[in-house]
């Protein structure tokens, strides 16, 4: 079968290659897998930031992806061949709380991911998805969606609180799509004017240009009456954390999705942070049930996730450098015939 | 000025009278009522169930209320005259948990209520309403809405949640709308089938007819393919927990509002509350920091609550019998103009 | 080896047998049962009141017990032999909430239970306990304690916050000692003023006597200087909502653990379940989680739970029945050397 | 009578002066102050730090004060005459979450606070205190110890919960002693050797000395057996961020509580607050509905604060100089004889 391979941290070390499709044990299923989506994890991945120890090369890139169960192990209760399904990034994260314990079998690094045409996952380590969904839409929301949702859960997204979202990455789109479900109101920044139609379409109430404006933090508040918003999803890192305390309402809450920005020191916010009692939590990817309570929500209201563009397998250093240039508008995704 | 008295705990206690407008003093704020609506509270205070002391006779009746602010006191800072707002049911509940200081001070009875053309209340328990609500519907939402927003909230109302309502009174239909907003499901009963097309309207998912039903619990359980509802806003009283407690999801929530089928011992529910792990909690109306909460909801969505059916002040004792037969889609509110 | 096995849900079901060691497979251990306590859920299994299938029999009784690890299997982790370890009685509890596929496997029905000289369990079903415990004093905590547990820590056990037992069982004196490890005060009740003494001893604030008593809500709440109980652990089941209602402070919890006073019907508290905006909760033994969170407490504070009397396996019967009579103060536990 | 006046935010700012006594109003409680403690905070108004407006001065500087009601206005029910009482830093802040409103009224800066002999108040912003504590030891308790509950309440304090407190200044002695009410356990780090018994003492179950440490954070994590704290009170502003994520467990709480190291930037802790699933919150001092449950707690357990050192009014100027020197353990305390 067709795999890519992560060889080494450099620039040329994924490879297109043929591997021998994986062998399936007892309580594990066999994926032909369709799609895979690209996040930012798998970029820093590929490129060494990551951590991954250098003896777990070659492994198989990318976290998340949908396909179809082709096979299933001894002992297998969760599927049936035929069913269609995501991966999960973390495998071991059924429940409850992460733990380093429940961190450690990645998806797409350190443990093979889905950039292959089959996978073979324990079956825990995989969820069904609505009927509405197609295999690129479903890969699109193990990452991006998930860490959306976790932080809109978090903050206490509800009707009559605002969120505000920074830019128009996966995570921010995504969590503008979620946040319309659970009846917030969205107020988006981005510097391409050419998106404010397209984000209105996704429900946006309030879009604002941040390469024009010359007092974004005034629009914000503004936008709020004054009051300020009731929480953020924060992607550009610490650089961003003064601006966003600065539009914050007392009390709200910011979620800590992102290094957009990278990293390295930032602006002091001790006293905004001090004094607007603000709630700031790091937000990665959530277990499996919050999984499912996520993909109910998004089958109950039919939600498309936004798909940007689709690559061949062929095609797949095209589609890492597309997802690293930021001008994709929604999720970039490899799709595997 | 006119008011409607109560005057005794009988069938004839309520009286159209001729009062002294009320007096305002520092932070008071005196409002022109211009309409009122009806809750089962106010039947309770009305019939004697409700344990007003005789001495508070005779009072003006009704707890919630709509109207304009027609003149300031010294030292109101949150009104102005021309301000439209609705009263609370307990006036000293501004934020926090209900204790039994804040829920002492209630608007139609003990205290007087808003029955009458002219209110003067503290400006701390009046609530500014959105612009676009009429008198009739804002009057409808201090006890009804309210109610169902602490129930929603409670019991974690959100995408992907589903909701059974059973009836189709005040607090339900409120609830409907409300849950709409959070974006769950929404399974309403009713015995009505004329309803149903309305119930559709509003929002309701699944409308299921609980008289000419066969198998209610079954078809309610098939409708969340077996999973159980997440909660139920119990309207019947200990009577339906039995029933509600069969269609919970394990871990579910069951938010006791009223008392629609009167109080007495109930069905033993000991077995399915224990092994359901199920959260029962007794909801009453909300302080003053969650009702803002609503409203800017209601705001932001723009809402309309049902007005069943408006009367004049004169036909007041028309209202309560319509009110108390039932048979009334929607809030029954008396206009005072 | 020797096992108790239960034949049929008789008076007579309960029979001391020889029995082959159950064979261990991957990810299993076998442990040395050392000492296993008694649960009223033993009790309704044995007598059939639990709902186990007939076709499930014969198996081994009594969920709790504790032992010595004496072989792993392939692929084990998380013991090595002579670890000492505790069951759980829900297997596939790990963590998160209790769902209906987690609460299916249940040690000591449907599954073999813990009255045998070995067990083979899976690895994920065993808990290690901390060094100052003995194999009898661990036996006690899987339900017993970790029922307590869950109810205190849903309930907001905490220093200035007062709790209510009711009664002098297992899960109330695991609750007296595991709520003064949360700074709570206690008020215990009992009708055994013998056991007065004890109660005090083991950190009760105030204990009264509910045979002797003319007032005993009066004295409760005086107890409190006339604010009411923040939490009650309700053990009787429904007939005593009323009473525990009467006691509690608005917004109170009731951890609703048990059924001493059997079930059936309960005097009407639909009014207090309302007006103190009461919150009731049916609780279970939880998560492995959870149960590790209240082992660390356990080890943390050296806390020695209460044994009440040790039975040698060959006098299980008779074990049973002193279980039954309520006339042990502490656990019940039998050995098996 | 005698007050302190800040004339300005100058070294000679503070005169100890002769002032009327204040007028007593409606709603109105005056107290015959007793003892102040100082904090953090007084230091920022006296050198204009707090941003306090230059036409507020002169004021009554010190938020924190306790003494006795000598009479008490029209329609006041919460106190008479004899009463012994403290202040609260937010006089309008008595339930709920803080609002810019609920912050604005407060004591000390821009409102008149509590180092003069007669302070008149609101009644609403005034709380009796346990009858074991002087006067002395209630003024320590408005703020310092108020940031600690929040901080403990908030990052989930528990039995078998690991307490990282750094440094041994006002609030996290609070902390320390508070800490030990909910049962968890503390390790807490200074730099004077010579403090280690007093902190045993006080409950501390781990004191490590950073200053002669070669490795703080290993120590710390070897104190939890590698598993990290979980949660931090962060006393010394960004500065001390890293160090603190470097040991807190996976999803802990830092309670951001003090500026002890100043402000300016930060090194980077980008990843490990991303990758710990870190909650960072803001903490200020707490609603009057929270200082009423910390003070049952602290009526409870008989708890009595650390007085460091006592001033006479006289030597005001000197106990200014002893607070900012950070060499008293404990509050440093002024007495009004």
């Amino acid at each position: 079968m067709k795999a890519v391979e992560l060889r080494s941290f450099t620039k040329d070390g994924l490879v297109l290659a043929e591997r021998a499709e994986p062998a399936i044990g007892p309580h594990e299923v066999k994926v032909r897998v369709r799609a895979v989506s690209l996040n930012y994890r798998d970029h820093m991945v590929a490129s060494g930031m990551y951590g991954i120890p250098a003896d777990a090369l070659p492994l198989v890139p990318v976290s998340d992806g949908a396909g179809e169960v082709v096979a299933v192990g001894a002992g297998v209760s969760r599927f049936k061949v035929g069913d269609r399904v995501t991966s999960m990034m973390t495998r071991d994260f059924i429940s409850g709380d992460l733990t380093p314990e429940r961190q450690a079998a990645q998806n797409g690094g350190p443990l093979d991911g889905m950039l292959q045409e089959y996978a073979v996952l324990p079956e825990q380590a995989l969820v069904a998805f609505p009927a509405h969904l197609s295999y690129e839409e479903a890969a699109t929301l193990p990452i991006a969606a998930l860490t959306a949702w976790n932080a809109l859960t978090e903050g206490g997204a509800a009707p009559g609180r605002t969120v505000l979202l920074q830019g128009t990455g996966g995570v921010s789109l995504a969590a503008l799509q979620l946040a319309k479900l659970f009846g917030a109101r969205v107020i988006i920044t981005t510097s391409k004017e050419e998106r404010r139609a397209r984000l209105l379409e996704l429900g946006a109430d309030v879009v604002l240009n941040y390469k024009t404006s010359t007092d974004l933090a005034g629009e914000i508040l503004a936008a709020t009456d004054g009051r300020g918003v009731d929480m953020v999803i924060e992607v550009t890192g610490l650089s961003g954390m003064q601006t966003s305390l600065s539009v914050l309402r007392q009390g709200g809450y910011i979620g800590f999705v992102g290094l957009l920005a990278g990293m390295g020191t930032a602006p002091d916010f001790t006293l905004p942070l001090l004094f607007k009692n603000a709630r700031i939590r790091g937000v990665l990817t959530g277990s499996r049930d919050v999984y499912e309570d996520m993909l109910r929500a998004i089958g109950q209201h039919q939600l498309k996730p936004v798909v940007g563009e689709v690559f061949a397998l062929a095609d797949f250093q095209r589609a890492f450098e597309r997802y690293q240039s930021s001008a994709v508008f929604g999720k970039v995704v490899i799709r595997l015939d």
